[in-house]
């Protein structure tokens, strides 16, 4: 699985130097804003090379794979400085379809040693540029050194003609953002949650029989038992999972093949589908062709759906947080039912101060991926004909949203939830004195009977029993028969 | 199927004058503001009966089946006027739900008269009143009132002991959620959408034979046909009802059986699983009881999650719906390659004009849709401990958007759709006239050449054919041969 | 001031029948969905009258006086129901903006016999029907049937000649919009703020001597009074008011004059200027012509500032009505600082409960105005060209906004804030053992020596001052001296 | 002005190694990741040395300045990676606070020696580290070093007791948020917004003399110039910028002086005006300390209003970049009434095609927006009590919002705006065409007969003037007279 992934973890930047320079590292790589839907460069320093384009010349730094192409995008975007470079796993993506795409070519008739360096050039990638017209630059340059050509000659290997063949930005770019996504849901996402989930559940049978007060509207409730309280958590992270595998097989459809808008123009019959089932093999996840390309070019509605279930899983992970925190309050003026790990100093003035941090990540993450969403769903729905053009933003909010939904959820457990433990003194104390242990005798004496006790023990600050014979309502017998927390936990 | 509801829709008014008055209508009615988790209730005029609640004595309108605790919200919520009522979808599910509750009590030992009674008044409920306490008042006096006793006096019938047997608020109003939910999905939103769906398939046949230029970037592209072009938009409506029916497994859960925190507290074993398949039954829909209570009544992650399905349904439509107005602007300005219905004078002051107004209900009802979801998500991020209490805000907005969406959907169909037509003339002139037709050169003279070709005539205001044989790249005749754009449809 | 508004509301029904018939209510009247620009209609029963508009003929119910345009709509929108008529306050201000504009289409030469059948046919609107075209022609039958005329025939005055002159749907509609808007902020949002601020003030000053426990990261902090505490509300209440006010200035400008694009066409120099002039004496609020008319019948910017307002108000609005349920909560299990009034009986369950209901209808209010935000925000986002056409949705959302937060104001100070009573037994039992009290001592013994105290106190349950003296760092008199909590509520 | 930032954008990184050693850079540097509230670190390689805080022992890497609060969170948060660090202007803020602080505090008594060497080290920071904390660890052991102490030995300058004097994370971290936001919106946002406004009131000005049509519903309207459709924008920008400005106030009030809750304890008298005008004095702001410090801790409504502002400007360049792609549609089958700068190949397959990639990257960029604002929304109306902790991420996503808003507006104006050029001839060309003329009859002989000839003409596909004869409504001289398109431009 992730053969090619692995690979790519291993190789260095594919914008590096060629062969006898130094890697300059991401920071020196032409890693393009995200701004621009299909392109975008960086110049260098140095010593050049002169390239064209169909705009004119230009003059490429000799040690950079990019072209003019990417150069000349340099000028144009500058929105945001470096955090807004393509992601990474777009760039992976990218290097993954195009070894694909070459593989298929190859059978279609492409020289198989331009195809064969296109592929070794692709594998190489992975940690590197840019998106699919410098990717194109980056591979043929590439490739033009693995045979002895000159970079920037075009020659043997074109950037459009041989690793473009078949292709175009239209389909490649939302090719590259459905392999992305799915990539990072399955190695980040979905990890993380069920790292959760499973967490939560060893909570909830640790906690099976520690019987607390309930709340609800925030005030006193009837008894439940931690564990109950902690299973209803469980059940949202594994809901959580269901509703972000119920969005897949929808990112599992390819564009590629598609190409310019949709008909699959310059593309040979059967491309799509070969393409799409050797990015399957190279991933290890069921990927296959878009049945409907114009769709899949012109809306990107599959990433809005994605987005709206980690929406969905943001909700429930900003519940549960702020439910441990809420528990955890105190030491001594908060709910104190739950004592949570201490990690770190909470306070430069307040000595001693512990503070629910995870918590508060958590919560941050999760306002943020709402956040993500409406920008995505703003994307999603202002595609015009045969095109979204708002893909860059769209991939990079919802990659965001599934790496900080993944992580915070691996930190939030193993700082967190792990070390969770119960204050039974406290939560015992709490269970004890409440007043809803009265709705125990709803089936005895009636609901009005009941509110009247309720009613005058909260008035009075005495306890449920003594004010339930001082009513005349029933014995102290009654009472202790009828009144057991235990076996008020579930249906008789 | 749907028999409650058939009932429902020809009967009266719940919260009507008993037997003898006449119905004053939905205006008079005790409606509640959605602003308060359970309850809300309106005064009335004339003579009054005195009931009772926890907080003491109040006066009751004696033509009003409600009771005491819906008298004393009147004082305490007036926020909104009155289109801030609780939907009718949801005082129906009240009423599926309490016939389907007193069904199951009365197998688990309430007095069948009691229970008959009860049915019957649930059955006559449907288009009336209020949320869990305030329906239980109504039914209990209207029940009473069946069985010869006198309103208010909460005997035979009593609300709390009767007719909420084994329920709570905190239970009974999820479970209406989502009984309203999954109405409204499968009477007005699914219809809609399939309705449009079809007549959108219907068109991309009709338009299947006719070859128009593709626009990318807003810009000029290669070829399609405007069936294909449709075919996007089937692929989207298609997916939208299939992205709505992922999320409905969850909404088919029901919280009933859960009571007061989840545990089942005051229910009988198997209550939960029979009120499920009662509620099934009698709705015609695969709901079950949810496999976790707490879950069930601390998160509505369920209706964040079909929310978030509607938000990408309001993606997809805005597409569709932006898409369609562009391409019939004009009529003489803009692109005019689709002749649009015209409905209704456009302007007040611009003599003939005529707008794509269905279009533009599209788009705001997605606009709607989108600003609705936030609301939801909000909500459905603040549940706390055992109970989020944000339900009635969400209900009402998920209502909301099902019923645009689909009203919408029908509306833009048969307004607009149905009603299309394709401006030939037009569509083959600008088809004809396109530089992008240049892209069919590719595979012959590579992409350079091409680029040459069309920035040439671009800047020439010349046609592709002159400017290839001026730039001696090809003859007339390769021209002709490779230049067909019913030859550029597709993959060869 | 708002003399017409005063008028208005004492009128009936602009649609309702002729002289002779007797009103039948707003259910009868022509109040179209928000779904359509600037028109919508409804039919009718019985007798009719024969109309024409540019489409052909029409059957008009004779007991109307909405005419062909309004019956045609009816059949192209049936969107969502009652509850989407275009909102009240927006036909309001189409009679302010239609009086006014008669006014100064007299002096410009309009025979003033027609002029003044307008002036007053549009004082009775008011409560009555729809935008632009429907209004026109209500107001032409309305002044005919003055005039002795015949319903429907358009003479002696014209709905587009005369009522309409030289104005356009395109900025007659924004003008209703900024006019509506203006009104409901003055009427009812800035009323119940301010309600709301006095109460909270009244609140903090008769707090100003309680001292307690304040909570950082919802844990254990420092010490201030619950009336500092509730001073942080007072501010964020009085910033909310200022943040609206800020907003209004670019309310107050209207786009009436602009007409069709902007321009002004088929107006004369001087009708805006005037006809701002006269709304502003009508209502009382500084209403002038906006400095550019392009801008303003094509963006609406100017509402999505409004709303961006109320966004900030109702994050203000969830952040004091969540504290004052989180400080209200238990009775016994909860934080227990304020006791809160209790309005109504909290649970169909459990008796005796009481909940913060007040609360919960603010934040679900405060959830709605975020929702409602980001629809206007996407409408407002989506203008093309000469004219924003997402007008009556972004319109609906913005008044939407203005009466929730206006209403829930004044219900959460009338049912809450006002009884709100200060716990003080429980307020000073957590302040007293609170272990952020050593927070004094960093002055005296640095910030390490002071955690360890509070560390130690808190891991053998101890208390401060024993530990602190146990630890060796300071005398009882030196704590008693340097630790008083009414010394730490200030610098010094 | 901005003598501070400019020292910092000379310094190197804060958390760089001592003297000795080479500066590691950005990456190697202690930028803590954004999902926590006032901490997080980094841990690195080599030789260390061991320091200790409140929870024990840690090993610190010899090399940097950091201390042991950093080191631990390094464990503790690995959430999203490096784009999720704290952004830079927040840093820099944090410098100029302390800075101001110890001269402060210097006044109040701080050894003049202790006090110098912090502000020598505050001064060297700025393109650093991290939040509060971590800011006292880096600067007290800069300072300890330059007065020859020993690295991690607190002394003789002790990171709370003497950087933190007066201070808590509480009220420096948000102190810091608003003096990051005003630096970014005055040097990024609003010169940013300046340039985009100034280029399209020149290009207004260039094009006052060009009448076309309009267009209302994307369909054919009446007349204006381009000049007059580019004034709407100028207005747009120009009311932006009045937008943000009227939010700044609010950001300029400081929370610094209210330490751990508000009330300002450990602090002196004074303390809060003297930091504020310090910091006001470094930065050339208006800075002020807060009225309300409670209000400063625990709600940051002055962020959500700040990004209320900003979505409001997103709408504005959504709307002004959307019209200029659409106008500049084309080349051939678009609206192509305005030329587009070329600025790179657009399409890798498709030769010759140029795509309106900055009008791309700004409707991204504005989508970005709308979706951090709900973020921002999200996290504002979730604090509680005496603290909001969703700063970080709040500040995040406001800074995010400036940057890329000023960015995008340089980019777009330098490589879109200053370029455009209006396609005189097709816009003669559709202006003469268009039906809509007829408009200017509607004085002469009224609305019903111009509509008349609007609609024969476009059934018949003939032009209005022979349409206008044909029908016998009046004499070529009339329409002549009548019918002038400059004529059409405003009011007479």
């Amino acid at each position: 699985m992730y053969r090619a992934l692995r690979v790519f973890a291993r190789s260095g930047h594919l914008a590096r130097a060629p062969a006898s320079a130094s890697a300059p590292g991401l920071s020196g790589a032409a890693v393009l804003p995200v701004w621009l839907p299909n392109a975008a460069r960086m110049a260098s320093q140095n010593s050049f090379r002169t390239e064209y384009d169909t705009f004119g010349e230009l003059k490429v730094p000799n040690d950079k794979y990019y072209g003019a192409q990417t150069v000349r995008s340099t000028m144009n975007f500058k929105i945001g400085g470096v955090t807004e470079r393509m992601p990474i796993p777009v760039i992976k993506a990218f290097g993954i379809l195009k070894r694909a795409a070459a593989e298929v070519n190859q059978d279609y008739g492409l020289d198989p040693k331009i195809a064969n360096a296109i592929m070794k050039a692709a594998d190489e990638t992975g940690s590197g540029t840019q998106t699919n017209m410098n990717v194109n630059e980056v591979i043929s340059n590439r490739a033009i050194e693995m045979l002895g050509g000159e970079l920037g000659s075009k020659k043997p290997v074109h950037p459009n003609d041989h690793v473009n063949k078949s292709q175009s930005s239209n389909d490649t770019f939302p090719t590259a953002m459905h392999i992305a996504a799915a990539i990072e849901v399955h190695e980040v996402l979905l990890p993380g949650l069920q790292k959760l989930h499973d967490a939560l559940e060893a909570k909830s049978k640790e906690f099976a029989q520690i019987i607390k007060i309930g709340r609800t509207h925030t005030q006193d409730a009837v008894p439940l038992t931690l564990g109950q309280e902690f299973s209803g958590y469980v059940q949202q992270v594994k809901y959580a999972m269901a509703r972000i595998k119920a969005a897949m097989p929808r990112i599992y459809e390819l564009a590629a093949g598609g190409t310019a808008v949709g008909t699959g123009l310059n593309t040979r019959i059967g491309f799509a589908e070969k393409v799409a089932a050797k990015v399957a093999a190279l991933t290890g996840l069921p990927f296959v062709t878009a049945p409907n390309k114009f769709e899949a070019l012109a809306a990107h509605d599959a990433l809005v759906e994605l987005s709206g279930a980690m929406n969905t899983t943001a909700c429930s992970l900003m519940k549960i947080a702020n439910d441990v925190r809420f528990l955890g309050s105190g030491p001594r003026s908060g709910l104190g039912e739950l004592i949570l790990p201490e990690n770190e100093p909470g306070s430069s003035i307040m000595p001693g101060k512990v503070n629910p941090t995870q918590c508060e990540a958590m919560t941050m993450v999760a306002a943020q991926v709402m956040g993500n969403h409406v920008a995505v769903t703003v994307g999603g729905s202002n595609g015009h004909f045969e095109l979204n053009v708002f893909k860059p933003m769209m991939i990079k909010n919802v990659l965001h949203s599934a790496r900080l939904l993944g992580d915070a959820s691996v930190s939030f457990t193993e700082n967190c939830v792990l070390g969770i433990q119960a204050n039974t003194e406290r939560i015992n104390k709490l269970m004890n004195e409440s007043l809803m242990l009265v709705t125990a005798l709803n089936p005895h004496i009636g609901y009005d009977k009941a509110a009247k006790i309720a009613k005058t023990a909260h008035k009075n600050g005495s306890t449920l029993k003594e004010t339930a014979i001082e009513l005349g309502y029933l014995t102290a017998e009654q009472f202790d028969e009828w009144v057991k927390p235990k076996d008020m936990l579930g249906p008789k």
